[in-house]
């Protein structure tokens, strides 16, 4: 029996290759582990992606506003944010070929030595478990030493805190209020991470919410509902997503609550972001550890508070891998198998491809014409003049362009051209004069086909 | 007498704190050197000259992909590529404090245990210059040592030739073409900066251009125009540019040719961005490091070649705060100065400002409305209903808003709004159902006041 879920993931990662949507990093040189690139298509895929996330937390909502803060902070920030202490892995070193592997998956693991064996099993003893630190660390300055060592963050949410202050002072806002930023952070994984789901470099797009203590059950259900229903906007399939509130014995000491928006991927359900209320617990330790209050005064009533914090934090490559893997269909047609990615028209790298039916009577000069002038309106845009018209609408289809036009002998006629639209391959006659209208207007009343 | 030129950096300085547009990183806790966070204002200005670099190198562009590579590669990538032998600043240590400086720079430093001396005029000696490398290093996985050793990259261009196989593969692209990223890079600085100048922490916007050997210098001729020419098109004042080609004894030595678009900054002229031509040193030199051939096979004409590559490259910070001191402005008015940001209003953070005249008779109820409409239909927006209408047009004028809106009884009548311009302070009354496409209009057609 075939095993049609880990297939699918298969399948994914060979499309990715094969039509330029994902890279292994480094692959000339043999990669490095659990790092990719992203390629023309995956490109636009993710900036569209990270562009829908900003316009629906900032540009679009009143209480919030933007940040983003560098890599490399102060080293400090990651004694006080705890991570130094505690962002960290249980290891266990094999005491004759000095492997290492994380004590909780010993059962996955082999002895690099004899491939048949478990660690341990060979004839090599295993050390006690030690904790084994996350965060990737370098030196700046001229100087190596400990002076010098910093590190990289493991999460934009600390610069969102270390800048607290500084956007209180320079913008309007009071609490509710969020802060949001989308930025790298790095976590030196040794667990392997299926693809793009868990790479040691990754985009978050995470936004600290900051609201009197009081609010803060109300903005926590306001904040898993606006997030739970973002993934369904941009066309996520509802029986493939829930939402799971954890446990009292998995949320962090300071926390009174976290929830999960999950998924159903190929190799079971995983987050894809989570909600997590932090209360006061960050502003407090920054505050008392730098010496500076981190308060905020209310001129109304005259009180000086630490906001609670709701935060919706996800991962931008994740949220991409899940927009493919839901997108994903292999439809069987009367004469053939057609692979069709149903993006929502908002995320497809390409939103339209323009053909000329044939390579002559000025249809290609037309069809240039045309995409010179969605080029110019904002759309992305793809010219092919190559093979069968046919072959250019699956070509198409599998990367998810959502709406072809084709120009032909009655376009050099009348003006009008075909638009063939992806889900329900139904072709429309539209006047060329008022393309980039109708297009838009496709793009906006988009439904995922049932 | 004033030092003018100083002054104004200075002045940038301070409204980027005040106003949110740059903060010191990790201030709370004394900051970390050469490194900065962008704030409300800074994000969207960067995020918006991001767009616009992205806009004119890709999208409208039908011979230039993009791609998004890892900043973390396989070490090989900086042995072959020279920046492992050569990156590097000539530094001496004092035998005495340990002191280290960069030799080229002695001139400038101070001894940090005598700060009235240069060093070696203490009883330090110091020692013979030795090369240190400006690479960050880290260590990927469980294990540190040599074997783990990997580096932040230093430029994104690397991460574009380790691609090209895989996007000939998988875009149907021929030379001339180009590969283009956006993304950060990283460089031990010991300099010091001129505030985002010359960070050790930097976003940069590079492009790779792949053309036939015979048509080099057609294509640096072009991307040299094109480039010059793109800061004008954004606003920049064209007696503040110039186009300085490098002596040949500046060049790489495998360079043909390189130019610099410089700024005459108030610390004087300085690199904006360099076009310069790599020949096919790059691909070479990793084809024959990995053993992979890289050359292009031109179905055509049957040959196979490594094409040159023409690189017009840009740091994006360095971008935000050119648009920033060219934009700035203090006008004496009848009665007082005004401080204006004459940006382009493509990357102004806020397009648009809109105010209720008072705070009653349903003028804020209406201003609202219409700021949702302008939200949705993607324009930045910022609301205000404090103070008297003259300070809050001064409040945006510091932040360079092109246009506000003013929502007062007539609105209330006939629905008609006033718009007042940034530039000029002239005011036109307009219809709220026509103001979306009022303002698109005004920023396409927006020209620089002389």
């Amino acid at each position: 029996m075939a095993k049609p879920e880990s297939d699918l993931m298969d399948k994914i990662v060979s499309l990715c290759k094969r039509r330029g949507f994902v890279f292994q990093a480094s692959e000339i040189y043999g990669g490095i582990g659990n790092t990719y690139d992203y390629g023309p298509l995956g490109v636009e895929l993710k900036r569209k992606v990270k562009d829908a996330w900003w316009k629906a937390m900032v540009t679009e909502r009143p209480d919030v506003v933007g940040l983003d803060s560098a890599i490399i902070q102060n080293p400090k920030t990651w004694e006080v944010s705890g991570h130094v202490g505690g962002f960290s892995d249980p290891m266990v070193d094999c005491k004759k070929c000095k492997a290492r592997f994380r004590e909780d998956k010993l059962a996955d693991a082999r002895c690099p030595e004899k491939p048949s064996k478990r660690p341990g099993e060979c004839d090599g003893e295993l050390t006690e478990a030690r904790a084994f630190n996350l965060m990737f660390k370098t030196n700046v300055g001229p100087v190596e030493g400990s002076g010098s060592v910093a590190y990289l963050r493991p999460e934009t949410a600390q610069g969102i805190f270390l800048n607290f202050k500084n956007v209180l002072e320079s913008s309007r806002v009071k609490p509710p209020f969020g802060i949001a930023q989308i930025g790298k952070s790095f976590r030196n994984e040794i667990t392997p991470g299926n693809f793009v789901f868990r790479t040691r470099e990754f985009e978050q797009g995470e936004m600290e919410f900051f609201v009197p203590p009081a609010e803060n059950d109300k903005w926590f259900e306001f904040w898993k509902a606006e997030r739970f229903d973002w993934y369904q906007r941009l066309g996520i399939r509802p029986e493939k997503l829930r939402l799971r509130t954890h446990d009292d014995d998995e949320l962090a000491h300071y926390s009174t609550g976290c929830a999960d928006v999950e998924y159903e991927y190929p190799f079971g359900w995983g987050e894809l972001e989570g909600i997590a209320c932090r209360t006061d617990f960050d502003l407090n330790r920054h505050s008392e550890a730098s010496g500076q209050d981190l308060r905020y005064f209310d001129p109304e009533t005259k009180e000086r508070y630490f906001p609670y914090v709701i935060e919706p934090a996800g991962g931008i490559d994740r949220m991409a891998l899940t927009f493919m893997v839901d997108a994903y269909e292999e439809q069987q047609l009367e004469k053939d198998t057609r692979v069709v990615l149903h993006f929502h028209p908002e995320i497809a790298p390409i939103t339209v491809a323009v053909f000329p039916l044939v390579k002559k009577e000025g249809m290609p000069e037309r069809a240039e014409e045309i995409i010179e002038g969605l080029r110019r309106a904002g759309f992305s845009t793809f010219y092919d003049e190559k093979g069968a018209i046919g072959r250019r609408y699956r070509r198409q289809d599998e990367v998810g362009t959502p709406f072809c036009v084709t120009v032909d002998g009655d376009t050099m006629k009348d003006g009008v051209v075909t638009v063939r639209h992806r889900d329900s391959m139904e072709q429309e006659r539209v006047p060329a004069a008022e393309l980039a209208a109708y297009l838009a207007e496709a793009v906006r009343s988009w439904k995922r086909p049932a």
